[in-house]
């Protein structure tokens, strides 16, 4: 291994191996009512040092509120206990407490300092939470806390994802093997109150608080801030990253040699895991890259990608194969992007289908070849300037609408 | 009549009676494949003041750049053409041509000059329109104009809207019994390259070009611009009011005492035109008004009212009969409206859902009654500040999807 080498991207194995001194646990506690598995517990027999990035929403569950503030003080971390079925969300001052309690009663068990315990919530928005069902769950949780128990917590997080979502690499710190390990649900879409995505990464590696603080959201920017999939934003969302310096290594900060291997692995994961929320995305049959290129500006052109990752014709198009351009002009045209309609070029991969705001040379058949494909990238030229940017998203499908009616 | 009667509102008839001096006709050129009219025109024996909005969408069709133009130019208007089927959207310079000679060919076979014709486009983004058909459709146009040719017009400009919309109200200028008759297209969505919301508002009052330009901008943004299907803004947008003065009176404007009855008649049918493209949007089960109050200014309310009424997660629950509070909860705290999670009132007609942010006394059983019904009223109060807005939107259905898929 070459510590150094960041210019391979990172062997990413779709396994829930914990780093060293980390133990995990799922549990069916009885919040759902098929019996599937509801709640999971990660931790680390050392304080971890944690960084975490939370919904924009000005709605926020009552976990988001504690979690928030206990990673904004100490900053370190012993373990995370999660719920699903319930979120916690508009719940008052009866949800702070019941969040509150749920950490300290998880941080009873596991004999630490209950404000050393993160708490997050999934689920239906505007209920209380069944403490009467979560106590002992936590109790469950903590007896069952293991090393191999990864996989059992990535599914405890679960609600309506098809699969779960978990990846692991490892890296090299001073000499030392580190595992950054990663777990998260969403499938995409904010669910009939079953909104959230929850992501947990977990490295064995020392990381300065700072430069950990500031990796993680440029990590996060650049992949589930990529993803769009109705355009509604959770009252829950969030992302931890725990590292409990078990290596034994210097803590990586940015002037480590090791950094860019560290800060590679975590970019790779947390991109990784983004696609898979968008490619198990509810009622989702495609998953499509949108590429926009040539802006005026980096706002410009993500302005100009959310335009058409949110364009609910868009997305209906895509459920067929004919290549409606037209809707995608539609959608940067009203975007906040600035757009000269006859500069405007587009690809379907690497079909030309709009050159100079009119129809170029692609045949409708050649492009319909590109559409009926399960993944394709839609790239738009805005040939104004140098900015860029990706977001990732699907289609909008019947079943789409079947699933959120009820 | 009392003419500075606006206390009571106006009665609206739904009928195409042309005002004195209009004419108009329907007619089937042949560019729908289904042999629908597809052709309509208008037409003032006198030339009429203009006023008109246009889509704010940075791409535009070239009909909607032709007569931004003449509109801003001398402001007058003789005719206007228009035919559905082809957008003209996309099409660049050769777009601009055809657009231009449409209203020239209109213009010669009514013996007026060139520049007093306008011209609309909807249908299909992205080709050329057939002048091959449309030039003999210009021709049966204009051998048939009639002023009884209203409904007729009022055919002929739909696309795939399930019936035609149009409204007649009387009032007086002057002593002078006079009409204000508007005809419109567009199911409140914006189809799969069928873009576009037409309307066209005649009167036989004379009305002084200024004050009808504010007016009309005025009743546009109370109606037209409050209303929300799928979120989307067409290449094609355009409204028109033209006043030929037939009625003989003096020249309207707010210093006038007749005024407030012209002005109420044209809210009215906006408003009324704006909420039939909702009812009849496409796949759309049921008409919710969302109205928004106690906002830190209007601006906020807008937008908080926008989030929901955009929200795919919000309109897909509407299609069943659960209150899904928490989805509108959620859109609020995502809009750039101010909100205070704790302050937030939800109430489902007179129901109140939430209070203080957290479920209220209304049961679900007594919600559900609330949203089986065809139409009802969201109201969301922020208690922030005395900012209000309301936008009138509808569910999305699975028929929504399956139309706009293809």
């Amino acid at each position: 291994m070459k510590p150094n080498d960041t210019s391979a991207a990172p062997v990413l194995r779709p396994r829930c191996v914990l780093p060293r001194g980390f133990r995990a646990a799922g549990a069916s506690a009885g919040l759902k009512a098929s019996g599937a598995p509801d709640m999971a517990m990660i931790f680390s027999d050392r304080p971890a040092t944690v960084a975490a990035t939370f919904t924009a929403n000005q709605v926020k569950a009552a976990t988001v509120r504690l979690d928030a503030e206990r990673v904004a003080g100490l900053g370190l971390a012993h373990g995370i206990v999660v719920n699903s079925g319930q979120a916690n969300a508009c719940t008052g001052k009866a949800g702070l407490r019941d969040a509150a309690a749920m950490a300290a009663w998880a941080a009873a068990r596991t004999g630490v300092d209950p404000s050393l315990f993160l708490v997050c919530s999934t689920g239906r928005i505007g209920i209380r939470l069944d403490m009467a069902k979560i106590r002992p769950g936590i109790d469950a949780l903590a007896a069952a806390l293991s090393p191999a128990g990864g996989e059992d917590a990535a599914r405890g997080i679960l609600t309506t994802d098809t699969r779960p979502k978990r990846f692991t690499a490892v890296f090299a710190a001073d000499g030392r093997p580190c595992r950054l390990t990663a777990l998260a649900k969403g499938s995409g879409m904010i669910r009939p109150n079953m909104a959230t995505m929850l992501a947990f990464f977990l490295t064995d590696a020392a990381v300065d608080r700072r430069a950990a603080s500031s990796a993680f959201r440029a990590a996060v920017a650049a992949s589930f801030n990529r993803i769009s999939v109705d355009g509604d934003q959770s009252t829950n969302d969030s992302a931890f990253l725990l590292a409990n310096g078990a290596a034994g290594n210097r803590p990586l900060r940015p002037s480590h040699p090791d950094w860019p291997a560290f800060e590679a692995a975590l970019r790779a994961i947390a991109l990784r895991l983004a696609k898979e929320m968008v490619r198990d995305g509810e009622g989702a049959s495609k998953f499509v890259t949108v590429a926009v290129r040539g802006a005026a500006s980096a706002a410009d052109a993500e302005s100009a990608a959310r335009a058409i990752a949110n364009s609910a014709l868009v997305k209906t198009s895509w459920v067929g194969t004919y290549p409606n351009w037209g809707r995608v002009m539609d959608a940067v045209g009203y975007s906040s992007a600035r757009v000269k309609e006859d500069k405007v070029e587009i690809f379907y991969d690497g079909l030309r289908a709009v050159r100079g705001g009119v129809r170029a040379e692609a045949t409708g058949a050649a492009l319909s070849k590109v559409l009926a494909q399960k993944e394709f990238t839609l790239t738009v030229d805005l040939h104004l300037g140098r900015g860029s940017a990706t977001v990732y998203t699907c289609d909008i499908t019947e079943e789409y609408v079947r699933i959120n009616k009820d």
